[in-house]
C-alpha cells in the first residue's frame, strides 16, 4: 500500500515542526536556491565545505545532502570527510549524482563516495541512476536523455547494492526499495526549466530523511516536490515566475492541497 | 537623540549619488543576492578573492565587506589580505561572523581576522555576536538561537575590544558603539525565511559605511533594510515573492516611506 | 545590410529545436541566473569546471563560454585546459572578461586565454574591451566607466588581432567583425541594475554560435537579449521583478515581438 496523504502531511508537519538543521555539500548554481527551498519548506539550511569544519557542522546536523554538480578535488575530499561523519553519527545521507555519465570524473567520484559511506537515499534523474548503476547510459550534460521508468532496473540494483532508497525523478517520480516501489505523477513541465530542482528535491529529501524512514521520506520529499511545483506552475508564465511562485507556494502548502493532488501508486 | 529620518534620507541619497564601489568577500550562497541588493541601493558591487588580485580590488574600492559563510583555506588567506590593504587605506571592513560558535574554525577565522585588522562594523545575528565576544553561545547553524537583546553586552564588550561598531540583527536590531546604542524596530517575519538576508544587511552596511561614519551607517542600513524589508513583505505572499519586491522596494524607496514608517530609539 | 528579423527568428529557433549543450566555466555570481537563461531561450547549461573533467565536458558540449568574473587560480587552469581541448575540437569559444583594466591580474588572464585559444566571440562593456584591446581604459570594478561606441577601434583592433566578433555591450550594442559592425538599440536601462545580465549576454552568444556563425550568433543573441530585456522592463516595477519577468519573456519570446521591436543597423 503506498503512503496515505495523511502520512505525508504529518511528515511535512514534523519537518516543520522540528525545523531540522541540513548541511548541504553542494554545488554553486544552486546554493542560494537549495537554501530557500529548505527554509521555505520549514528546514534549517547550512552550507560548508572546508575539510577544517564539515566534521563539526556534520555534528550539528540532522540530515547531510552531497551534489556533485561542480566537482573539485578539495570539494570531493570534504565530501568523504563529511560523509564518513555522518555514517558515523548515524544520520541519514542524501547523495545527488548531477551529471554522472557525462563524464569519467563524475561517475568514478560518486562511486567513490557510495561505496565508503552508504546511503540513505540517491536521487536522480534516469541517465544518472542508470549511471550509477553502470548500465548502458546516455547522460547529456546534467539534463537526463532517458525516461523515468527505464532506470527501473538500475534503481532496483542500486537499492541492494547499497542497502538504500532510489529516487528516480521525472514525469513520473519512482522511490524505489529493493522489491519495493513507488511512483508519483504530480509535478510540471515547467518544472525541468528552472535550473535546480532536481538538486531542491534531493535537499527535500534530507530534510525529510531527519525526521522520517528513508523510504517514507523519498515518498513525503517528492509529492511535496510534485504538488507544490505543480500548483506553482498553474500560476506562473514562465520559468522566472514558477522559482518564485515555487517557494511561496512549498511555504504556504497546507494538508488541503496534499489530499487533492496526490497522485501516487 | 537617535538619527531622524531625515539623516537616513540624506545618507540614502549619498549612496545614490556617489555609488560607492563595495569590494565583498562573500558565501557562495548569497553572492548573487548580495550584488543586487547593492545595485538596488545605489551601490557598485564587485566580488573578487583571488590572492592575485585582492589588493588591487581594495585599491580601487570605498568599502570592503568580508562574510564568512562559506569558507576554506584560500578564501580566508585572500580575506586577511584585503584587509590589511583596507587597513592601510583606511577604507571601512565590515565583518559578518556567519555561522560563528557553530564550529571552532568559524569562530577561529573570524577572532583571527577581527585582531589583524580591526573593523568599522561588524554586524551578525545575537548567536553569531555571542560567540565572537567569547560569552555561551548556542549557534544552530547560521539561525540565531538567541533573542537580539541578550546579545547586548557581548556587542558592548566587542565594541570596547575593537574599537568598533556592533549591529545585532533581529526582531529589533540593536546598534551598539560602547555606550552609546540605538534601536530599529523595523523588518518583518517573513525576512528571516529569506535566505541571506542578514548577508545583505551586511553588505548595506558597507555601501553605508562608504559615505557615513561607521554608526551612522550601520543605523542607516538596517533602518533601510528594516523599511524594505517591511514594505516588500506586506506585498509577498511568501519567501520567493519577497525575495523580489524586496530588490524592488530597495530600489524605489523613497524619503516619505522612511519618515512613515521609522521606528527608531 | 544588417541582419533580418526572419534571420534572428531562424537562429532562436535553431536553439530551440536542437538545445546545444552550452559548457561555462564562469563566475560564482551569475551561476544559477545564466544557467536559467540559457535554459529559458532553449539551450542546456552545463558548469564543469575541475581540472580532472572540463576536457570530458568540452568534448560532448556544442560551445564553451569561459567568464572571468570570480577567478583564481585552479579556475585559470581549468579555463586554459578547457580553452584549449575546445580548440582542437573546433567548437566556439565565448570570453566574457569580466572587470579586465580592474586589476591586472584580470587583465593579464584574458589576454593569456585569448592568445592560447583564440575566441569566436569576445563580449564585454566598453571600458573591459578598451582593457582587453590595451586602450587607456577607466574599468571601475566591473561596471563600465566609458559608452559603447568609444570602444569601437579597441574592438576592431581586438578582432583583427584574434580573428574574431567583438561585442560591446551597453545603451547600443555594437558587434564588430574586422570591417563589418552592426549595431543593436533594444534594450532598457533597468538591464545593468540587475547583476549579470552582461553575463547572461555572453552566455546566449555561446548558445547561438552553437547554431550560427559567429558574427550572426553574437548579433542574434543581442538582439534577443535586447528585445527580451525591453519587454520584460516595460512589465517590471524594479530590478528583482525585472530579473524574474526577464527569464519569463525569454521563454516566451515569438518572431512576433522580434519583427516588431528589432532596432538593427
Amino acid at each position: 500500500m503506498p503512503m496515505t496523504a495523511k502520512e505525508i502531511i504529518h511528515d511535512l508537519e514534523q519537518v516543520r515542526a522540528r525545523s531540522p538543521l541540513v548541511h548541504n555539500i553542494t554545488n554553486y548554481v544552486v546554493m542560494n536556491s537549495t537554501a530557500n527551498a529548505l527554509l521555505a519548506v520549514g528546514a534549517s539550511p547550512v552550507m560548508a565545505h572546508a575539510l577544517d569544519e564539515v566534521e563539526d557542522m556534520v555534528g550539528i546536523a540532522s540530515a547531510l545532502v552531497i551534489n556533485i554538480g561542480t566537482l573539485s578535488e578539495p570539494w570531493v575530499a570534504a565530501m568523504k570527510k563529511a560523509a564518513q561523519r555522518a555514517a558515523q553519527k548515524g544520520i541519514p545521507i542524501v547523495y545527488d549524482p548531477v551529471g554522472a555519465g557525462a563524464t569519467p570524473y563524475r561517475t568514478r567520484t560518486i562511486l567513490d563516495l557510495l561505496h565508503a559511506s552508504p546511503p540513505a537515499i540517491i536521487r536522480g534523474n534516469a541517465s544518472e541512476i542508470m549511471a550509477v548503476a553502470g548500465a548502458a547510459s546516455t547522460t547529456r550534460g546534467v539534463d537526463s536523455a532517458a525516461a523515468a521508468d527505464s532506470a527501473l532496473d538500475s534503481a532496483r540494483t542500486l537499492s541492494q547494492r547499497h542497502d538504500c532508497v532510489v529516487c528516480i525523478s521525472g514525469e513520473t517520480d519512482h522511490i524505489v526499495r529493493k522489491d519495493k516501489t513507488s511512483w508519483i505523477k504530480n509535478g510540471h513541465e515547467l518544472m525541468p526549466k528552472v535550473t535546480g530542482l532536481g538538486c531542491t528535491a534531493t535537499a527535500l529529501c534530507g530534510a525529510f530523511a531527519a525526521v522520517a524512514d528513508p523510504f517514507r521520506a523519498a515518498v513525503s520529499a517528492m509529492a511535496v516536490m510534485g504538488i507544490a511545483g505543480e500548483i506553482a506552475a498553474e500560476r506562473s508564465s514562465g520559468p522566472g515566475s514558477m522559482q518564485v511562485n515555487f517557494l511561496d507556494t512549498l511555504y504556504n502548502l497546507d494538508g488541503k492541497e496534499i489530499e487533492q493532488r496526490l497522485k501516487i501508486a
